[in-house]
């Protein structure tokens, strides 16, 4: 038994060029509450969130992905994370006190497939906002889910993100080859379907990152408001149903191009046992149980991500033959 | 001042090939209610229908549309609006006693530009079902709301329905040309947003009839249980958010490929000074206020209509210069 | 044929004693439209509104009901409609120019049995706001739909409204006497359930004026928001159905105690012929289809009415026997 | 640390005098899926379970609850379960292969405050329908959520439960004595709001078992399909929003006069260090954050419980002293 065990997807920290517009977008208009900000940072969190941020906003050069956080249960857990990453061969930073407001001792490292990670466990407690419905607004987001990586190394970032880091698989694609060959998996800490996401694609790259939303009726909301905002361009795949996790969805691009999902309707995992459910890349329902077309580049773009030695955007490199689901429109 | 008025559009006749595969998808599925059948034909209606249909399916050799009908208030009307049609020239068929069950007095013409129009007052009143919340299912379809007719002759099908027959407008889309010329119109008799939509097209087609369901979750209930159904590929476009209207939709292909639309979230319009919304073709959010791009079929398919006087389907022109709308996906 | 047609209820006048805490009621928290405003009054619209009100307030000594107002086609109708109540015996008050903001010609006259009523045609078009979904908040209130009158004399009440002024019969309800005697109706001018209720109570008094929201879940949310303000006792009844109408309701009581019903899901009435629907005031869905008892308040507070010529609120006469349904509550 | 570890509530079974009955309000009404049956019993599921069942009605001369199940990751854990519970000095009964359909090793046992509950780890896996959308209907039931216990002795219970037994608390309700006393906890093992809720009143009685639907929505639904069914006196008490847990929901008495919650809308708690939210019981948003007064039979009446020796109905105790919230209603 490893002596850390992560309890979730904890938040993510992405790279915008233009905080006010990024405001404009994400805290005018999606509704995430604004914890704290200075003139580098933004922190941001949902409706349900009880800590001090669950998405981090930061002013960069380009678009992308600073880092996606894990949380452990104490501060012992983290060092022993930090202990077992260096084992691995793998280059641990320390955070500074006070880099990343809000947050107790933390340290970042790049995973054996170039993802940025970071593990902490305190993090400062701030006013809940479940039952604030005065204070409500845009897609009423109530919490970060998950992430979702490109990695052309599907097979190995599943075996290492299972049998290292304990996370259980609660559904998984293969492809039609004989024998099939893992396509994509869909991996959990906490008690749903998924913290983490892992897809064949162009990589190190992260798809997006999942923040939960409190019915579908507010994902059909926040389209209108989007729309009416002149943010039409934005609204990117959706609003439809997935197969793979039963999840109502809808994706967007935020101005600088970074994209997230907004979520409802997956499944609570109480049991242990859970029995992982198959998919077959070619079963059209799969990606879309029912509605539009995937456009193109929903499948063909991503998010880069940093290092966390230098920030600079690490290059990325295609699956050697790449594969992709049925039902795929171009416009 | 005319000596009929009509009062809606209120019922419609689809020709299906196959009256148990119809039954498995209208009624099994979507939930129409079966007022009455026969070998030949099934009569069904929605929930908040009063009388014994507003969908008629009839066995036929091919799929299309056998006609459209407005109700007016008397039997007396009937016969001026048959006086009137002959008066423009156009060919009356009075329709035998028991032709179209639970129906009264009623005649059938092609209009100037060839579609199958039917004029009756009287119509058998039967349960209505709209607190029957037992019997809900499916789409929770409750009434008919409106035909969508396509034509080469837009300006001059619009004069003819507002000038002779007292339609009234509600919103309107233009070509980007200088001067524009009219594309599209929305055309009510009832306190709505529209009983007949005219629009650029292939024709005389009507690309569909379209029902009202009760609210937005229905809509997406449906898609799901299509889907679980087996009629993935009976979703055509949607769920979205039509700029014109207002209206919430989805679109259908029946197992014969006749296209309905569920709609839901239009207006009231109880001002006969309403005026008109108009909107530029070149506008991408008129055709879908925000979601993805309509597939391209949705504007190339409709369907043929029928001889008022022979039952074939009728030849069809297409428009000489064809102007199609932005945000159009191939897949 | 009378010689004037009334078109709706088109807006009604509350008195208020705090405009500052009624704006943060019916404005900052309900999300009516503010259109424009003085010292004396607000003038506030839904959001499926094009005209400049549907709702005034009026700074006032106390609570009740200034007047509500009947909208005809044309100037030429308002002075039909005047001739028409003068001779009924009945004395006009014509609306001195801008007495009213935003409305043409209008007078006011205090019907046979007491209610303040208004007749208008010309008023000021204001912008849409049914696709400025950046704009709603609140309980998303589309457009006033109804007013609902509370008088001892309901039968000549009824036969008043229908009998002269056209009002159409969309629903009853009867005692359960042998022979019964008519205990309220739902009449309509425009195409829904109704636009005045006229029912058995202490009178002349308003019982509520009904103003449509855009489906279910805006009465839910809009129920936890004015929770979290601090509104709590404002919720005085529902959410809940009704059987008569069908609708969908929530009843508040704003910082005055004036009545407002939060209303969705009635029914489209296209056919002139219609039949109405009977109900018997000893069936328990009647008025409320499923859910907890009305309290007792409800049935024994309304709001009294001004003297269109002095300003005063009128005195009120209790019916001689009052009949009450079932299933009311006690807290 | 304890060698068991409870997942979950996992399974409730209720007494029911006549199946028939019971099927007619729970399977063809409600919607639940009926795993199997036999002359004595109904085992029933929601959509999203995947074992065996989560409701037993179970044919009896009386009304009641005969036991709630825990369940536990291994049947060792079932073992050393049993040994604390005799090491507690309570006697274990062990259940016959089969005597509960589906299920693996198990035991009963009566808590030290009367409850019947049952140890088990294996049950027989069972088609998934969270996609099967062509056979949802009713209230479209996911799962069971929780039970909530009645008993005079509110922090004994408390006490073993968190203490002996592991379970967090996620919020907690307070006299307000002066020190306050504990009134009521809500008390989990999965990753939600709760499993179990212990509150102040006569015992030892089950006031409920819970059942999550999958959104607001399906509460409005199933209230309209009871009333349409007569079952319009079954729903007792809602729809609205608890303070507590945040929960939408609807209670309702089955035809024997058990209560079953459907409930909707908590929260995920996927972090240990949860803090628990405290309310007192003089707070009129606790039990009802908005709506109708709760009537007072929805407190004096609950469910009693079986001895899990002799299957005899158990006597019950009052509280010394009752303590009820404000804001209930009488009719």
């Amino acid at each position: 038994m490893r002596d850390f065990e992560i309890l979730r997807t904890a938040h993510v920290e992405y790279r915008v060029t233009d905080l006010d517009r990024a405001r404009a977008f994400y805290v005018e208009t999606l509704g995430f509450v604004e914890t704290a900000s200075d003139e580098r940072r933004m922190y941001l969190r949902g409706y349900e969130d009880r800590f001090h941020h669950s998405l981090v906003l930061t002013k960069s050069p380009s678009p992308g992905v600073s880092h996606v956080a894990f949380r452990v249960r104490s501060d012992d857990e983290v060092r022993a994370a930090a202990t077992f990453m260096e084992g691995q061969g793998l280059t641990v930073r320390w955070m500074d006190d006070g880099e990343e407001r809000g947050q107790g001792l933390a340290f970042r490292v790049q995973d054996p497939f170039g993802f940025p990670v970071e593990f902490f466990a305190g993090m400062e407690e701030v006013e809940w906002y479940l039952q604030r419905f005065d204070l409500h607004r845009g897609a009423n987001i109530l919490r970060i889910d998950h992430v979702n990586f490109f990695t052309p190394e599907v097979q190995r970032a599943y075996d290492w993100y299972t049998g290292e880091l304990g996370f259980q698989c609660s559904e998984y694609t293969v492809t039609d080859d004989d024998p099939p060959r893992l396509w994509g998996s869909w991996l959990r800490r906490k008690a749903t379907s998924h913290d983490l996401a892992i897809s064949m694609g162009t990589g190190p790259q992260i798809h997006h990152a999942s923040f939960v939303v409190d019915g579908r009726e507010h994902i059909l909301r926040i389209a209108d408001v989007l729309a009416a905002k002149g943010y039409y361009t934005n609204i990117e795949r959706g609003p439809g149903r997935h197969g793979t996790t039963n999840a109502f969805f809808l994706y967007l691009r935020d101005p600088d191009g970074n994209r997230i999902e907004l979520f409802t309707g997956d499944y609570l995992i109480a049991d242990p046992d859970w029995r992982p459910v198959q998919w077959k890349i070619s079963d059209p329902m799969r990606q879309t149980f029912w509605g539009a077309a995937a456009p193109r580049r929903w499948f063909n773009e991503a998010m880069a991500v940093e290092s966390v030695l230098t920030g600079e955007l690490l290059p990325v490199t295609a699956p050697e033959t790449m594969v992709l689901p049925p039902h795929i429109a171009d416009d």
